[in-house]
């Protein structure tokens, strides 16, 4: 049976198309603890994804110093080049860097310097549906600036099909080089992905746009979904290291790794190391408040605030609150 | 689309013949304490199934005292009649109760009374594919002492198909009523569930036989493998409060409940009051010990030995050593 597999030959994945795998620990994990890491961390992720073979490492954010307080966030919430420059310093190693750019909170126009000048290869702009103008207009800043670029459309589970239909059809026109399905909220089930995939591709693919997923673990369905999306040929999975990330995290890139039969080694070190010891502080994770916002397919943000509660209040307290309010 | 649900239509799944949800908590949950747990736990889970609409509670198994001493082993390694009446008292709820019996490990002629003395609704007998003759023989006892009868074949993972395929024929000659489709070592993934409900179907429906899923967590894919069974028609299936059972443990009921529509919130209650507070004590749930024992097929021993070592060893000198074991 074909689950008699060594390691090495691990790769359960069917696929035959080349998989980017793209590590957002840093960026996404960073809305945990205001994008403050240590060095030590960012370069031991760098390193782990050049020898494992993931691709691209999404080093953080680039946004805007007048929103975010230096004092209150870390550098990896504004990616300046120097912070950058000082992680990687003598010893560049063979994986490509990328950045967020949230619509709205981003002082991209000088923020976000010429290819020529920046260590970072992919420029990734995150919008809601009514921020699209916007969001073109920072694609087509990065793309002009020499950057690969894609255009993360979140909370896609919040809109209607006709608005979906109509929003991929202003990103197969635009700028962008990927296109990414999100999971904004981790309310997805592993059929929607498939359908969805399937709508993404024939919306896109005409384009020569590349697809790209990103999925949270609030249904415990990450690594799930994130299977079938590679199974339906997706061009770009992300994964987080031990899946650290927003809420109840992301697919954990241990087990994308394991399943593509990249090497998982690394992976194990890198997270015993540097990420289990803070997960008490950062608490990340799968729990019954971001199952909750996820059946309800609402932004996990109360279920974050209930989660870093100093005092929790009762679980069915919490359930009920999320259900009115689901219902006005 | 068709993520948009309220948790009162929350039902995501599609399917329409009747369902039975069955609570392994006690019994699986006891690999991780030697079945001890306080009766009020036991009672707690009793009443959360009845008000969750859970048909079945497995309590814990009926293992021989030879084996198993009762100075060691909690009541739920034995389910003696008596334990079980104490927790029921004069409040039986509308849920039936199980018990397992491991083949070998069972003095089931003695300790498996006759339906008509006990409480107990299904036995369930567990076996690996070279214990099956004595396994039938357990079946046929407790179906001739009037239960409901299933058998576990576990392992199966570790079988070539055409021992699979020679064990379903022996199977759907056996008296039992239920056939468990096993997860043993949490290694399947979802389309290797999808192809042995096929299998299992294609072996036993035309026998009468109702079909049962189990699953473990050991990839993170618990809950998803479940929902594939669930879809693909399955009879029975397995889940456990906050998915406490052995190692990575198992889909969780919580989960389990929200997908196909039933009563979550006494399940949240159940989970904080009683469960939550034993998880720094019996440490289940994923872990990259598990994903690698998972990930290579094998029996998650090593990686409990791993995770409940005073002293941990390097992840990554546990990886090695399963690979060298693997190549051997």
């Amino acid at each position: 049976m074909n689950t008699n597999k060594s390691l090495s030959d691990l790769a359960s994945s069917n696929r035959q198309t080349p998989l980017n795998i793209l590590d957002c620990t840093i960026r996404d994990g960073g809305l945990m603890n205001d994008s403050r890491f240590d060095d030590k961390v960012v370069r031991a992720i760098y390193d782990c994804c050049a020898d494992s073979g993931i691709n691209y490492m999404e080093i953080g954010f680039k946004n805007s110093k007048k929103l975010y307080s230096p004092d209150k966030y870390g550098a990896w919430r504004f990616c300046d080049e120097s912070d950058i420059l000082r992680i990687i310093g003598d010893s560049k190693r063979e994986v490509k860097l990328a950045a967020m750019a949230d619509t709205g909170k981003s002082d991209y126009k000088t923020d976000i310097l010429p290819k020529d000048k920046s260590p970072i290869d992919l420029i990734r702009v995150a919008c809601y549906s009514h921020q699209i103008n916007d969001a073109l207009d920072m694609v087509k800043d990065a793309k002009d600036k020499g950057y690969e670029v894609s255009l993360n459309l979140m909370a896609i589970c919040a809109l209607k099909e006709s608005e979906l239909s109509r929003d991929l059809e202003i990103l197969s026109e635009s700028d962008a080089d990927i296109i990414y399905l999100m999971d904004s909220f981790g309310s997805l089930f592993c059929e929607n992905v498939r359908y969805l995939m399937e709508k993404y591709r024939r919306s896109l693919s005409a384009a020569g746009k590349k697809i790209g997923f990103h999925a949270h673990n609030n249904l415990q369905l990450a690594f799930a979904k994130s299977i079938e999306a590679v199974e339906c040929g997706v061009d770009f999975i992300d994964a987080t290291m031990a899946g650290l990330g927003r809420g109840a995290g992301n697919c954990a890139m241990e087990l994308m790794l394991g399943y593509v039969g990249r090497d998982v080694r690394p992976s194990l070190k890198c997270v015993q190391n540097h990420i289990e010891p803070m997960r008490e502080k950062l608490g990340w994770g799968f729990a019954n408040s971001y199952m909750i916002t996820g059946f309800l397919n609402e932004h996990p943000r109360d279920a974050m605030a209930y989660q870093e509660a100093e005092t929790q209040t009762d679980i069915t307290e919490f359930f009920d609150n999320m259900l009115s309010k689901k219902a006005q």
